[in-house]
């Protein structure tokens, strides 16, 4: 069998990314982490970390993470029948990546859900859809909430709904910028907002229903969902924002929508595909959450998936 | 006199990081923003632009974006004086590199008077500090608010004023994690939450008060500003926030103060060291913000500074 105390010290260099933050982790002196480390790739034959700044797994080091993250989920699990089995007990851990626009959004309640009903402490990671693809092959994620609907080898995906992004400004800037209704020319006479993220959809948007092309439209640059927002509602800009997002300054009559044009974006939930009571509420929390929220995925949204 | 069409095509290479999108934002084809790349290239006798993914600009290649940036905001302030003079006006550009505190709170206000008073588009960058001086120092922004006091070469830097940091919890959760008050033992019984950016601030917040060592405490990690805070209303963490990001959870009584003390830490603005009249109005328009908003540094943020 694996020793897992060497495991577990790999493990922590390298979900902390460094070998002190592994050492305080666990309570250990970083000799005796850089030991554990060292005994183990003796064993394995191979190394698991690459000594670089900031350090990172090899690929056997990721395989290994992998497997570590699955027994832990599996000793999480034990926690509830056995209460006393493990050492050190407290909470559990689940690292989670989501997209932005979703942790502003439907995903406010989970990580309360995650901690109240399963005891879980979350380790949330904004990413990509290209990082957190890697992210979950490399072990370092359990389940991640993705525009991606090909699932990751070793993973399961499940539909979550969709997002729906409009169009809004504030009404002085429409009073101002959109006298006759939008159109392509007035598009490119005043500014957009692009959050990086959202700068594919919101240069869709425009392509699509204006023939718009992206670099034709002045823009901010706003990497912050709640900023992003913000400067629509501050008459500095027109914004393709989510529903939710843009729903309290609409209702306030900070926002107005200029135009009814709508895209849809289809969400899916992505984890890990193994037998575990926990992983399977972990799913359902998620799902259900998504639920409330979010609209069933429409034709539109089907269609973007296939066009992009 | 440097050729500026090859110039501006390199740089926009550079700020975009890619080829395909400095062309959009030109309105050429790629082929010609890659011919202009190569000509500006051979005249200089070195590489400006390494051909990687992304791609980076080589030293040189940096040097020559900081002089584009400082020639443009240069034509911004004559843009005022002789409207028509510049090729396809429209609106200025700045980047400006600033860290997630700042602007989920004092910042705010800043773009929409940019924008307002001096027809600036703004791109933000959310960054820690070290790679805000590389950036200054590389061109890639002419501004950006730090923790750092020391000035990057060819930079000047001035005090914003301090953010003071303050503990909250939700009052269910100081009623069950901590009955008799907060100390060591409690801390180390129930969950904090960790941003990265906070997770020093934080440590050194519990360590110098309470004595209780990084790794000690369990801890969520939440890297979302807004997302941090929520998770101390939803009652699922103690979390040391900055002052006016938990004021409405304060007054609300969604949030209480489960001890007194406070950390201040120190906010400066560095910005490049030019003759701008509009550089000038930048800087007096971020100071008069976080003169609003911040108290003056005290004693305290001061020996912070240097104990770091």
């Amino acid at each position: 069998m694996i020793d897992y105390k060497l495991l577990e010290a790999c493990a922590e260099v390298i979900r902390h990314g460094s070998f002190e933050k592994a050492a305080r982790a666990l309570g250990l002196t970083q000799s005796a982490i850089s030991q554990r480390v060292k005994l183990l790739e003796d064993r394995i034959g191979q190394p698991l970390i690459m000594r670089t700044k900031p350090i990172a797994p090899t690929q056997p080091g990721e395989r290994l993470l992998q497997h570590y993250q699955r027994v832990r989920l599996l000793e999480q699990e034990l926690r509830d029948d056995v209460p006393d089995l493990i050492e050190g007990a407290g909470f559990g851990h689940i690292a989670l990546a989501v997209n932005a626009d979703s942790l502003a959004t439907w995903f406010t309640n989970v990580p309360k859900k995650l901690f109240d009903e399963l005891g879980l402490l979350v380790d949330i990671k904004v990413e990509d859809e290209v990082l957190t693809h890697q992210s979950l092959q490399s072990g370092r994620v359990l389940g991640a909430v993705s525009t991606r609907e090909i699932p990751v080898q070793g993973c399961k995906v499940r539909s979550l709904g969709a997002m729906r992004y409009i169009m809004v400004v504030a009404p002085e800037f429409a009073a101002k910028y959109f006298p006759g209704g939008v159109d392509a020319d007035a598009l490119r006479r005043c500014p957009a907002v692009n959050f990086s993220e959202h700068d594919e959809l919101q240069n869709q948007f425009f392509h699509r229903f204006f023939g718009v092309n992206p670099g034709e439209f002045p823009a901010h640059t706003m990497p912050s969902s709640q900023g992003f927002v913000t400067m629509a509602e501050q008459g500095i800009a027109y914004a393709v924002v989510e529903e939710h997002q843009a729903a309290p300054g609409l209702a306030a009559g900070r926002l107005v929508q200029p135009c009814a044009h709508v895209i849809e974006r289809a969400l899916f939930w992505h984890h890990w595909n193994m037998e575990s009571r926990l992983l399977s509420r972990v799913n359902d929390i998620v799902r259900d959450e998504a639920r409330q929220f979010l609209p069933r995925v429409g034709k539109n949204a089907h269609n973007i998936g296939k066009h992009q």
